[in-house]
């Protein structure tokens, strides 16, 4: 295993890998797993990694787990890159990309995350895995638990409509609805987890980011090699932002690519505290205290537990956050559906969003390479359907002809 | 371009390849697309394949389309084939597979045939395509429509659910409700297509067929050049089937495998139009007519405009016919995602309840090599919900740890 211990996101401190460690003890920043870069700078090429089959497991040399120890798979990554002309010409760009996320096997991709934690967690002997979600990663880590055989505990609100239990339920994990909001459930499960020998793999777990970086790996592969100019992501916890963040740091540690994109982190109007103590230039993100009605339910985290790793990441690299009020994310969602086919859950469409704001704003030249992530697929949650369809009409079937001929 | 003309499904009669065609003349069967698999067999190697990166397009020689054409593409095929160990052993198998074909960008394997329609009609300059449905094939010809920039015209049943309506405008097709039945709806469709220029491409369309061939293609890869003894699909037009027997005996011909699969065809009990006529040993099925009631839905085709193809190929490589009632296949849908983390909708689920029965009956032997074609994701459709659902429990976040620690 290359996995040689764990360095806050952001502080700084460093711990030894041996005990399974989710935050940092000095500042409670999100812990990153950390490698001997200067030995796998060696292991890992352009060539050896052309020769393997593409998936998140293509990267294992860089994932913390022991070359010998079987994959808890279903099949994650290697989800496709589509050059969007037609989108790109509409909004002026000359180069824009959709990373498609939601082609990962349980429509997120969080896939990616659960994949390298389930995988963790049967490697270090543990008996059960468990999540704080009311929503993609409660699926994901469930999907994964019985492929492994193990069993997920997935802590949820108290109140959810029945289509969320569905969604979380059908791969059979132990929905626990418990009274308390989002950050107790979460420092909750961790103390519970150390006792119980339970992995507990919530938003910006350590081990869960490393999935989430093969995001960047891919998007550089793909492009042949070329780093785009602006990589566009959402957030809401923040750890998919972290996650890719340090996935193009790791690629320019090793010597495979010269330089970082910048990143373009997006919130819902709604639910935007990343972007408020950007604005600021605030080094932490301060608590949202309203309740969340935007329909872009899944990023509704108002205490991102990865926020000041964001904030700092922004900072380092050169970035930008920007909100998006909700009438702007659904005209997202039907134009890269309509004009590209790719029907993204509200999400994953705010990207496109974000980035017609950044355009507008004059916050990116249109001649850069842009690339969209589209964290996940609208048949798992299409958001506001009625504001997706159109009327359809209905006739007699002798009249179809004219129908076709006319319209 | 390699494609040589037609061929009828079921006479065999030929037809010259210029013209676009759908069915055959002299006994209405369906068309196939034929090739000059003499020339091909040299371009076409396992070394060749090799080289090629997964997916649809890969297999473009033996596509009806010529090489310099761009495909209409959204990343099709390349789905994954899972070793199912678990599910295996609890049903007595050693080699069990499943060919997870939910993983295509709209959640169906009709991405495979709209894939290679839409690129027909874009290189025959046609400005519009169409489709007879009511649900996955309709939303998948829909999504391609918009990724090449034409009208999708889709025909659905008066009385739909407004999910469904959702599902097939999402993407900006034209829906148009017809009052008249599915067969008169697919008679008259194939009319004015021609009348108009507008490519229809319905279930069994020539060019549909031929992207339904590439999971023939993709098992035998990824079984290591490998022939299973079993491939147990769902049918409905019968399209499905038909594609795969088709592209195991193209592969034969091509002299890439020495023999072919037993093909095993599951319908719901409640239309099974070609289990009955299977069982009677007659060459022709007989229209069902009572209403249909089933959840497996998109199985619901009371008179498969494939079903006498199908009947023939199940003849000819000594394959079998199956019905299974609903209560089974909710109860493979349920082992599909708690054992295997694969979440499959009614119609994708129904082949392992298909294949529960065929051991029972003795049909199959324990120690043969198996391939389910999960054939649609269950986020698109899930079914019966409610069986699918486990009570949650709603507990205070001071009783959670008990919680854990007994469960």
């Amino acid at each position: 295993m290359n996995f040689v211990g764990y360095k806050c996101g952001v502080c700084g401190q460093e711990f030894s890998p041996e005990e399974i460690r989710y935050r940092c003890d000095s500042c409670n920043g999100p812990l990153l797993v950390t490698y001997d870069y200067g030995s796998l700078a060696k292991k890992v090429t352009v060539k050896s990694l052309a020769e393997k089959p593409a998936g998140v497991w293509k990267y294992r040399e860089l994932l913390p787990v022991s070359p010998s120890t079987e994959p808890v798979s279903l099949g994650e990554g290697a989800t496709p890159l589509h050059e969007a002309k037609t989108l790109a010409s509409s909004i002026g760009l000359s180069n824009l990309f959709l990373k498609d996320d939601g082609r990962n096997p349980t429509g997120t991709f969080k896939d990616r995350g659960a994949t390298v934690g389930m995988t963790v967690a049967v490697e270090r002997g543990m008996h059960a895995v468990g999540t704080v979600s009311h929503g993609n990663m409660g699926t994901s880590m469930a999907a994964y638990a019985a492929r492994a055989g193990q069993t997920c505990y997935i802590l949820a609100p108290e109140y959810m409509t029945s289509a969320r239990v569905l969604y979380l339920s059908v791969y059979g994990a132990k929905v626990i609805q418990v009274v308390g909001g989002y950050d107790s459930m979460y420092d909750e499960s961790l103390k519970i987890a150390k006792k119980h020998g339970v992995l507990f793999i919530n938003s910006d777990n350590p081990f869960r980011e490393e999935g989430y970086k093969t995001i960047a790996f891919e998007i550089v592969e793909d492009l042949g090699w070329q780093v785009p100019d602006w990589v566009v992501t959402p957030a809401s916890s923040g750890g998919l932002a972290s996650g890719l963040g340090k996935g193009f740091e790791e690629f320019k540690e090793l010597g495979l690519i010269p330089r970082i994109p910048k990143l373009a982190v997006v919130q819902p109007s709604d639910a935007q505290p990343i972007v408020v103590a950007f604005e600021k230039s605030a080094e932490t993100i301060k608590r949202v205290d309203h309740e969340f009605t935007s329909i872009v339910r899944s990023l509704g985290n108002p205490y991102p537990p990865s926020g000041n790793r964001v904030l700092k990441l922004l900072q380092e690299l050169g970035g930008t956050a920007i909100a998006v009020p909700d009438e702007e994310t659904i005209a997202a969602q039907r134009d890269l559906a309509r004009i590209e086919g790719i029907f993204a859950e509200p999400a994953g469409a705010i990207t496109l969003a974000g980035l017609r704001r950044l355009i507008k704003l004059g916050k990116l030249n249109k001649d850069e390479k842009v690339v969209l992530v589209v964290s996940g697929f609208g048949f798992r949650d299409p958001g506001d359907a009625d504001k997706l369809v159109d009327k359809s009409v209905t006739i007699d079937i002798e009249d179809l002809e004219s129908v076709i001929a006319t319209s």
